[in-house]
């Protein structure tokens, strides 16, 4: 049996769609949600990164602002910026493009973005509010995450989900969600004991590491969802010297045959990150205004 | 083998000590740290909870301020005594003693105190910090909890811990601070398919349910920390008409045939609370200052 392959990159597409519906009934309010990007240097990844963010911002009918600054930019100057955002009524959403250049810190920039406009969910505010189960803005891979599970699995209830990572960023708020979901939660990391037994318990395996295919077929419970955070770039020599490719942190080839479903690296988590930091920005206008966020 | 009993009571009791000690330490240099509890109404339980707070808390050497308003007080002038305590530099620690009455929202009270000075570690913002592991201030029975685990097992590191309970109060900061020492940690709860199962996968249990005695002797890995913090007060007809006892989550009698070591209810968990709460306000009253805060 062969697992079912989840779409990401539909998925993000059928997402960004409804996005652009709702973005469209807030301007019939009179509403017309913006986000900001701040990118700071020139990193040629970062500046990617940003292009596709504005270009998608403008696609789904919100306003990007996009804010750029010199690597050599001084921590003052780059906090200043976002209290001005904090204070732009035309702003919805905050992003700080990371990482920051060597030289500035990133911490006292993200605490200074106010937690309504903290469209990564970065803040400690928005990271409490997700363990407290309150309203807020939930970090957008994990939010992606989430959705791809529901894809195939609507009901967590009584599940057992392990997620292996638990850095603040994805692994720990992909654990919330899945609690709040009413899954059996497990967090596994680097001192886990006996890791492949942790992950053949999960109905719900999710693999947030950074090791490139380190979760071999043989961790997988049979039927299990296997959702692959993982990026991590490897050489390809057999497309030609020098050549790279992109592989998650989860052996595909074997693990497919054993999964019920399964997100391939690339075209898996990986569009949805983009597409939910705009239905953070939806959500991010709504809640600033006190109307009823729209559910994707 | 019988387990060892840990006592909750004689460790706080030590803990009270060593505070004691690092009061007088600040003293010496000026900095006389003062809690703050608010009482509303006259619940007789929480009469006596609050009455024991301040006995402790002047016992350690701090100060103890008491508020108390009439049961009919409105939201408003709740929330204006919460902002005043907030702007006095001789309150270290805010506590607004929960439950509140009918008709007033503990959440915006909540809400309404510092973060620095919130020595329950009730807002969203310690519990973010928590989550992302920053310095904060962590709920009291959570913190008193692990100070109990770690007396008996120093290094949690790949230890499988699970937590039955979800509690923002209790079992979730209790699984944040698992997971911070190196733990895989689980959280359990009323969803959870096979509890007993999951349970005995457990290096480190802890029960914080509410429900007497549900965690059963054939629950527990032979030799596993199982901590208990359950208290239920349960009929005892056995000590006369009408009389009561108190019971953990804990099946005591079987758990403690099996367990390496366990805490007993009373004397487990429970002595420890108010002992945390004044570390709580020793660690709020160095970080306002920018000290470093004393470690127990
Ligand atoms: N848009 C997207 O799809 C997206 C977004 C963000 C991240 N990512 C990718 O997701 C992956 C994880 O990102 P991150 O930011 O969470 O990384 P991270 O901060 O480096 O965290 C990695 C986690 O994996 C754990 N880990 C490391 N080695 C391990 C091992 N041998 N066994 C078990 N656990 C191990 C670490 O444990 P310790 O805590 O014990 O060190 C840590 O918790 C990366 O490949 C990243 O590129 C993708
Ligand atoms: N000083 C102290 O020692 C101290 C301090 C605070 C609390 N406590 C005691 O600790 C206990 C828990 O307090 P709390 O505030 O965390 O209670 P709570 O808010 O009622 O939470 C109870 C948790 O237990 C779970 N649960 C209920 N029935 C269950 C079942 N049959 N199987 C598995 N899980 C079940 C619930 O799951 P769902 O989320 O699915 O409903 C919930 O997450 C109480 O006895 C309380 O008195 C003691």
């Amino acid at each position: 049996m062969s697992a079912t392959i989840i779409d990401g990159k539909s998925f993000a597409e059928g997402l960004r769609g409804r996005i652009a519906t709702a973005v469209e009934a807030m301007k019939a309010n009179g509403v017309h949600p913006g986000l900001a990007v701040v990118l700071v240097g020139n990193d040629p990844a970062s500046e990617v990164y940003v292009g596709s963010k504005a270009r998608q911002t403008v696609e789904v009918g919100m306003r990007s602002f996009e804010h750029r600054l010199p690597a050599d930019v001084s921590q003052q100057e780059l906090e200043a910026l976002v209290a001005r955002l904090n204070a732009d009524p035309e702003v919805d959403g905050i992003l700080v493009q990371l990482p920051l250049p060597a030289g500035l810190d990133a911490e006292p920039v993200i605490a200074a973005i106010h937690p309504d406009k903290d469209v990564d969910g970065l803040t400690h505010a928005n990271a409490g509010r997700l363990a407290n189960g309150a309203v807020g803005l939930v970090p957008c891979t994990p939010l992606g995450s989430m959705m791809l599970i529901r894809s195939v699995l609507p009901d967590l209830s009584g599940k057992e989900a392990v997620v292996v990572g638990r850095s603040n960023l994805v692994g720990k708020p992909i654990a919330q969600l899945l609690l709040a979901a009413n899954a059996t939660v497990t967090v596994a990391h680097s001192r886990t004991r006996d890791l492949p037994e942790v992950c053949r318990r999960a109905d719900v395996l999710v693999a947030a590491v950074g090791r490139p295919e380190m979760i071999r077929g043989d961790y997988i419970k049979p039927g299990a969802v296997v959702i692959d955070v993982g990026i991590n770039r490897i050489p390809a020599p057999e497309r030609g010297e020098g050549k790279t490719r992109l592989v998650g942190d989860v052996a595909f080839q074997e693990a497919k045959e054993i999964a019920g479903a399964i997100t391939p690296v690339p075209g898996g988590v990986g569009p949805m990150t983009i597409a939910c930091l705009l239905a953070n920005t939806l959500t991010a206008a709504s809640l600033r205004r006190g109307l009823t966020p729209p559910t994707f």
